[in-house]
């Protein structure tokens, strides 16, 4: 069956009409603040995007609303790339950043919540192009939790909810009712997440502006400052945790916010992905921690501690904050905190990675491998709290960590091109893949991506939407079976 | 059921008679160079060596000749760490190297068929000495055979086979039968292999006894040499071909051999394993010898393709010979030459690594996730030549890849304790796990371990034993169930 253009192009309006609609804040922003040339430049961007969005909408006339299996995966995809196209375009025309490949860089990495940056001295930005820079993080963050909570499940992607999802495919109508009732909720969350924490920033002494850019940054899981320093700027203890502790609530499943809602606190923490996660997460910190005190990184534990616990949190988070020069770090310290990149956080969170549930999911087969070595006829399930996981499911887990890996070695080979050293483009690779952000050496904290061909950069927004899209959405494109379903 | 001890003291006594015996023709080469003092401490290690083997062997009394599952795993364990005990031996009585760890490291080494050296004037060692290490190689490449061919199977380890073995035990006397007509042939290949590559090396000019050393580390696929700067010290695009042509046939599965014996020239080359090996070989050496052309390493095509093909032999076979200073390469092709020490050679081999048959179905199962994403309702079982292979085998291959990359990661971390450049961490960790012998960086070519703790040398001897008995063996050890089965 030949896919149906029309439906998709009708997403496409609607993804336009949200992102023209999505600038206006920016543009209040920029009025707000005086910047009346960029006020004016958001403007001259949200009027033409708004009246093709809403003409290709009522033009188009999809004659089903309905959504199939691969038509959801090539909207999904179309959609994060129309959003990047349309996103740059303030960073063009504000001339704040050079050259289209640039632009569309820095889209790429808000929306996807990266949060990796071309720019590199974000202060002297205009207020309103940092707060749109944020904005689409934010806007990513949103997007992502709709992509893992709604659709992921239709399309029947592994990982996410551990069990295969009934819908054969995704009905925009059906969306509708769902989002009202229980998803809806899901999002009212995020946005009380993000209230709370610009309230908890501003008692922290900071500025409106800069506990409004901190609380995007750490809602999304994307990690983008209005400073060259990052949160290091503040050298605040105080402002680190409250960055910290959001993150952490934004990189925990969102459906298990449900069971708080209900009551059920004790279902809440009895989630193995959750408990995993906290456990890597301080464990992981606590090592770190005992390395820089014990190699004298800094005088005391405290100070040890403070770092090793923060930094942790933004690379399993997939963040990308930081509070110190990590790069001046013994080697263990960054050998965990890449390790944590590669983890990331919680499925159908706004943070990335390969995401713990696989992990736990990693183990459970390496415990089957080691049983079923021993006892060579015995037939062994692989469970997860207790439920057993259908062999469909763990090979939808399995063939994601093989696409991980081969797209994992096949990007440090195609970024060895730019002829780094190996620490600059393994951690580059995973930043990006992951959708971390900053890497480490050159472009390390406060470090950017300008140093990169167009080609690499080109490169990296593929790794950045693969990544964020669960890998199979983008990767699927790339086949021909997909093109051609009945041959 | 408890372990039935004797029968696996009765297998160590017969390992402990064979590295005796083994040692006799070291000890003979150093009479011939007239290293009379090598040679008396040699016998003065075979001479208790063999009684004590001997009169183990005799006094035990086996109950059942029969060894069961776990007892095979612990027995070939054991039998490699018992070689590698008694092998350090002329080390530490010569006093060619000093210190227990260290000797240990070059025996293990040895035996795995890693190829990765302590000592960092090879040159200075006497002749009989040379000879053991070598030596040493090619009993632990003739034991891999014995292991991959007779034993594995048995143990039902998948990816050697890709076919669960009926066998549900190994029987001492059950093997002898087997070894009498079909194994044997193989090892009689080994041999026959080895001495050709002896002829060939010697009609390129070479010495007998730098021959025979070169011509026992290919065939091996270990790569120790008996010159600092291993084979680019005789500098001859002759033999680095004839190494490389012999460390290939060593790194095909042996079993295929069969098919040329019996005239099936057709079926040998249609092997998948065999085909994807020899491809990934050579695109990976020709994007190599590009990468060198292109950034002027070398002055002519042909000197870019005669390194780029040698070193991507000598590490896609885990041998770990090196005709020039790699480290000087750009960092595209240390990329690829990581890579291709990951990939590793076949199964049932000398060679080292994941192994090519385990790459194959990595990517059968990306290719099964993409079809189940776009056929979710699909039952897609996973094929290699045409044949299905049952789920447990798919299970075994994706329990092993899981193992392999907690071990890696483990081990990355463990080993950036040392505070070394990422490279040199993440090499060393390819080279040793992979058995390749040399790594990158401060421990690339013509480079030694010396420099590494002795907490981390014993380490690599862990990851050289692990990476050799295909990690379950060693993994197996470590879980509370191997030892009480019946809890």
């Amino acid at each position: 069956m030949s896919l149906n253009f029309p439906v998709i192009i009708k997403t496409l309006s609607f993804v336009t009409i949200l992102v023209g609609v999505s600038m206006i804040p920016s543009a209040l922003v920029s009025v707000f603040y005086a910047e009346y040339d960029v006020a004016i430049l958001f403007f001259m961007i949200i009027v033409p995007v708004l009246s093709i969005g809403m003409a290709v909408s009522v033009r188009i006339r999809a004659k089903a609303s309905r959504l199939r299996l691969r038509e959801g995966y090539l909207a999904v995809a179309l959609s994060w790339l129309l959003a990047s196209l349309i996103g740059c375009l303030p960073y063009l025309t504000t001339g704040t950043i050079d050259g289209f490949i640039n632009a569309f860089f820095e889209a790429v990495s808000g929306f996807t919540t990266t949060g990796a940056s071309i720019v590199t001295d974000v202060e002297i930005l205009p207020k309103g192009i940092l707060f749109w820079r944020s904005f689409c993080q934010w806007l990513g963050g949103m997007g992502i939790l709709v992509f893992a909570i709604s659709i992921l499940p239709a399309l029947g992607i592994g990982g996410q909810n551990m069990a295969k999802a009934e819908t054969p495919g995704i009905s925009l109508s059906k969306m509708a009712p769902r989002m009202t009732d229980s998803a809806k909720i899901l999002y009212i969350i995020y946005i009380i997440f993000t209230l709370a924490a610009v309230i908890f920033l501003k008692l922290g002494g900071l500025g409106f502006f800069d506990s409004v850019i901190a609380a995007l940054g750490s809602m999304s899981s994307g990690g983008l400052s209005n400073y060259n320093e990052g949160i290091s700027h503040f050298n605040s203890g105080y402002v680190e945790f409250i960055a910290a502790f959001f993150t952490v609530l934004a990189c925990i499943n969102f459906t298990l916010y449900y069971n708080i809602i209900q009551g059920k606190w004790k279902q809440f923490f009895s989630n193995s992905e959750l408990r995993t996660f906290l456990i890597i997460l301080a464990v992981g910190g606590l090592f770190i921690a005992a390395n820089l005190w014990l190699t004298g990184s800094y005088d005391s534990i405290g100070e040890s501690l403070r770092h090793g616990l923060f930094q942790s949190t933004a690379f399993i988070t997939t963040t990308g904050h930081f509070s110190a020069n990590y790069n001046l770090w013994p080697a263990f310290s960054k050998a965990m905190l890449l390790l944590l990149m590669l983890i990331g956080a919680s499925s159908a969170s706004t943070g990335g990675g390969i995401k713990v549930i696989r992990i736990i999911a990693l183990f459970k087969l390496i415990h089957k491998g080691i049983y079923m070595r021993l006892h060579p006829s015995a037939v062994v399930p692989v469970k997860i709290q207790g439920k057993i996981i259908s062999s469909e499911t763990v090979s939808g887990i399995t063939s994601f960590l093989s696409l991980y890996a081969f797209v994992f070695v096949l990007s440090v080979l195609v970024l060895s091109l730019e002829n780094l050293d190996f620490l600059t483009t393994f951690s580059t690779v995973a930043a990006t893949l992951n959708n971390v952000g900053p890497g480490m050496e050159i472009a390390g904290p406060g470090g950017s991506f300008a140093m990169f061909s167009g080609f690499s950069k080109i490169y990296f927004c593929f790794l950045m939407l693969m990544g964020r899209l669960e890998l199979f959405t983008i990767a699927l494109l790339f086949t021909p079976s997909f093109w051609n379903p009945d041959r």
